[in-house]
């Protein structure tokens, strides 16, 4: 038994401190909960070119700046009726080669002040060009610098490993809507960058909103995930949320747990072994998780 | 650039031949083509309690096995608008501990000839227990015995492993529908469990239809995937269809290829590496992929 660890049954509902030591707070619902101008300035909104069935409007007001990927435009413009809505909820930047942006939605927002930023290099994916855009933002707003030229072909990416020097150390959530959930090549690739663009870039955390469930990271050492109540991301209380721990790294990873309706100790979890799928988040407030290796976890969304 | 390989581009189209040394030949889309009774005899339809679109009746004819898992029943019933359709459309078997199953689904199909198979043991899911029925159906039916009374816990469980002894060699496609795409850790659970069984069952291929692709695993050594032409699986040919090759499995791939628009030679893939996706399917009747170790990919399906 010892080599596939232990697991112990929890009821619904059990109270989880935040642990002593050092670790890793997570706050996964921020974009459903800041209210503070400082917590919310530090949610992103990514709205990519794929449907989506979320409460736009009810997430907008907790992201302090909102991106849209190339033809993202079009579903964020689509999703309202009319245009004194949709000048409600303008975008800040529009990113990418443009060879899904409608040119009547370009000219909408751009006629209304949006940023609209072509980016024709073919050695990056909008969904790359787009993290730059919100990297640099934020570094500039930091050091109160206006919004630059940038080159057409491969200005974000020049300006952000030349003049920014490629890192910055300002905590940013990225949500990113819909990039989960399509074709599975794409959902396995975005599961890839997820890890690898926090291992590159560790000041941003990203949170893959898909219309079943929030998806991102917990990282190495351990994390202690934790929101106000767990009715804001589960509206139907009548059993705990689903949720799972995805070992979609390289390496196999030992995991402890507390706050799930199994936790477990000293379990090793891997792809061809023993994988967590429909565990319940049974901690009130939060839960704790501590891993040797980055690992990837959903949770149920019931908005 | 020796440690990460090759990468060769390819036309829209090329002909891509058998190769001549020891490989295993995969046909995919036999759901979609298969004619015989010899053929699709092996072809098994498995339907799942989740949403799907797929064109079922057009699928229908060249299978020659429908299981329904549980609620899938309710899904197959509600998929047709009379009783006079429901009734061109029985699915041989309903199997799982019926914990979604509608009574009036029950009863329907129940008093048609359908085999009705509860099974209440929790240590196994509804997907296990239908997977052990199609592999006992397809034994007895080859020794000429009739179906027998099961015990209604774990009754399919002590057939296949204690009568029959947990083997076979009867090759079956498994065509599964909406296993994918719902909650992201049951997407990953199938995944693992793509590797698992067919590790465990060699007999079996599985074969996961989804709103968007087919996902199925290729097997260490050489590998000839094969199909009449590709506008049997993708109907808009104005582009080659999309695929992915995705290293889930627990240990680093290395892979050659002939047959896609970005072929490769020496290449190693794996999670938190390189990752092939939004490649295309440019071989006229098929393609190779060798590889070091089983890996699943996805074709685009576009019907």
């Amino acid at each position: 038994m010892s080599d596939e660890g232990e697991v112990f049954e929890r009821p619904d509902t059990v109270v989880v401190n935040a642990p002593s030591g050092n670790h890793h707070t997570i706050e996964p619902f921020a974009f459903l909960t800041s209210v503070k101008e400082s917590e919310r300035n530090h949610n992103v909104l990514l709205i990519s070119n794929q449907p989506f069935k979320i409460d736009l409007k009810a997430i907008w007001t907790h992201c302090g700046l909102v991106v849209c990927s190339d033809g993202g435009a079009n579903r964020l413009h689509d999703y309202f009726t009319n245009d004194k809505e949709r000048e409600d909820f303008l975008p800040n930047y529009v990113v990418g080669d443009f060879d899904s942006l409608r040119d009547n939605v370009k000219r909408f927002y751009q006629s209304r002040g949006v940023k609209i930023i072509p980016q024709y290099g073919q050695y990056s994916n909008d969904f790359q060009k787009s993290v730059r855009c919100i990297q640099i933002h934020f570094l500039l707003s930091e050091q109160g610098k206006p919004w630059p030229e940038v080159d057409e072909d491969d200005g974000l990416k020049d300006i952000w490993e030349k003049e920014l020097h490629g890192s910055s150390n300002i905590d940013i959530r990225i949500y990113a809507l819909s990039v989960i959930g399509g074709r599975f090549d794409q959902t396995i690739q975005s599961i890839n960058q997820l890890y690898i663009l926090h291992k590159e870039q560790s000041n941003l955390h990203f949170f893959f909103i898909t219309n079943y469930d929030l998806i991102f990271l917990l990282y190495k050492g351990v994390n202690y995930v934790t929101y106000p109540n767990r009715a804001i991301f589960c509206k139907d209380t009548s059993s705990p949320p689903l949720c799972g721990l995805l070992p979609l790294g390289d390496k196999p990873v030992t995991l402890n747990s507390f706050g799930f309706r199994y936790d477990v100790k000293n379990w090793v979890t891997k792809m061809m072994g023993q994988v967590s799928s429909s565990n319940r988040v049974v901690g009130e407030k939060g839960f704790i998780v501590e891993c040797t290796e980055d690992i990837s976890m959903n949770i149920e969304l019931n908005l």
